[in-house]
């Protein structure tokens, strides 16, 4: 509202009265205002919203689908935060936008929505700069490179692949590699879950003196078939692999299987932040990290809704995957 | 609108004063109109939108995903409406409102899109209903059971069918079954895709003096494996399976396997109305009628936005899936 009084010379009331109706206004200022408000790209009821500042009850989840895959594991936050926003009256919508912050800020403008949580945060993520200077209610689901302040629930990766090899180091196994995803463009080399997970496989690597092997690849079967095969050559004494790549996941089982390689008896697999229900769909079963999806889909709600109703700011911000035992674990081959 | 004033005893005009503060009013008329917003659940920016009945440029997808999952290849249908909307300088949201119509009149109400894409649509449908009494545009993914005159898209069943079934009479096939979803809920039964396919499946059989051996299990990996047991047990003598239902198809060759039953050379499996990505995720990879989800996301948006902006409506309504060569499929077994 003040860009659009500023840019047409007037005080904010002559906007008032202009996009109200409320006051006769010259025919002249009418046309500064209104050519001030289609270049800022506001149109006369959306300002009017603004000027009544009324709560539509909306909440909007941010996710650049048509950048980064929305899995089904993805799916989970997004019902849970559903539900959660529905039990305290409020409609949750989703909305496909790009990283960059650009469509978001057209949305916001329009002044449909009362608050944002965001998903698959980047450390240096434009739509958090586009939030924070819209002045838009928002809560992230992931964080950046430093969120000290900001309101996010996220993943604790630290526990959650500490808890992964735990369980592997406890099945003998010394010689692990980590799968992530290959990412889908150069934007989201920084996404904070990949650059975090692998960070704490390196993290605890080194604390257990493991030496921490790395490899990336596409988001499909293919990606994992691929990785599988690298992994044979470059690598044959890897005895189980951890992988944060959930659709790869199937592809390394039968890339491992087409080079006579079994899981688990050959080599373990443990796919980290995946659904029960996607874990079931491999052959063997794998054994996961399950994702908190349910549970911080919710707790992103409940903060983002602190900010709005004055509720209550939920204490928790990280959680781990659990480890569910499948059966695509167990104890490392024994060389001969 | 007329709802308000009528409900008030005062003229549209009159509501239109108090909503924009154009004219003074008596306070207890305004109170009567206030009064009727409220309990007609409007809000004062929400009619300030009616009156002034603008544009949003936005387009809702309802998708009903606390009832019914949303997966991959569900997404295909979101990814390429938002595509088609973008390049048409609309944005897309995705609304997850329940199949019941309640929720969806609600966000309708607010004037927040300018038209629905209607997506997972029952035979009878209280959203079509809905959509039709608030005289919002519209386009359906999927139809009513008798959509004559309704602005649809939709996948081919019959044509899709009669696609599996030759290429399986091809390789020999004679005893095949088909697989589909048991429905989340009741009021799924009545889902259109699935009466359809069930009903090509039958249709296409009879014509070909093959007996229509048809099975449901649920969504998953473990409804899969179920259904393959079950088939095994009352139906020993099949050779192939279609399947619609694609993340039961994972637990369909797994559950086979363990009965040491092998896809393909005992029984070939054929997953129709999925991806290629979802198709290569299995071991074997899975032949597939491939979903034509980029496209009928387009098209849907097309035909919503002929209503909108005059443009030319799609002439195409129905698109088949394609036939996918995968691994899946094999010539019959010869039986001793």
């Amino acid at each position: 509202m003040r860009e659009v009084a500023e840019r047409a010379g007037v005080s904010i009331a002559t906007v008032s009265f202009v996009v109200n109706n409320t006051k006769p206004v010259s025919p002249a200022t009418r046309e500064r205002i209104e050519a001030a408000m289609a270049e800022l790209g506001f149109r006369r009821n959306v300002v009017a919203r603004a000027l009544a500042s009324r709560r539509t009850r909306i909440l909007a989840m941010a996710y650049p689908a048509l950048q980064h895959r929305l899995g089904s594991t993805a799916m989970s936050f997004v019902t849970s935060a559903a539900s959660a926003a529905s039990e305290r009256e409020y409609h949750l919508v989703l909305w496909p936008v790009d990283n960059d912050g650009v469509e978001l800020t057209e949305l916001i403008r329009q002044g449909l929505v009362d608050g944002i949580v965001l998903m698959e945060v980047l450390l240096d993520d434009a739509r958090v700069d586009a939030l924070i200077s819209t002045g838009t209610p928002y809560a992230m689901i992931g964080r950046t490179a430093d969120p000290a302040g900001l309101p996010y629930v996220d993943i604790d990766f630290d526990a959650t692949v500490d808890t992964a090899l735990d369980h592997l180091q406890s099945l003998g196994h010394r010689e692990i590699a980590f799968v992530s995803e290959r990412p889908p463009s150069e934007e989201f080399r920084a996404y904070g879950a990949k650059v975090r997970a692998e960070a704490a496989f390196r993290g605890s690597c080194e604390r257990r003196g493991l030496e921490p092997i790395i490899l990336e690849c596409a988001q499909n079967a293919a990606g994992g078939r691929k990785a599988a095969g690298e992994l044979l050559q470059a690598r044959p004494r890897t005895t189980a692999v951890v992988i944060m790549n959930e659709h790869a996941a199937f592809g390394v089982v039968s890339g491992l299987a087409r080079s006579g390689v079994r899981v688990p008896e050959d080599v373990s697999l443990l796919s980290v932040s995946t659904s029960s229900d996607m874990g079931a769909m491999a052959d063997p079963v794998l054994t996961i990290m399950r994702s908190p999806g349910i549970h911080l889909g919710r707790l992103a709600v409940q903060l983002l809704l602190s900010q709005l109703d004055g509720g209550e700011a939920p204490s928790t911000r990280l959680l781990p995957c659990e480890l569910h035992q499948g059966e695509s674990t167990a104890p490392a081959r024994v060389r001969g």
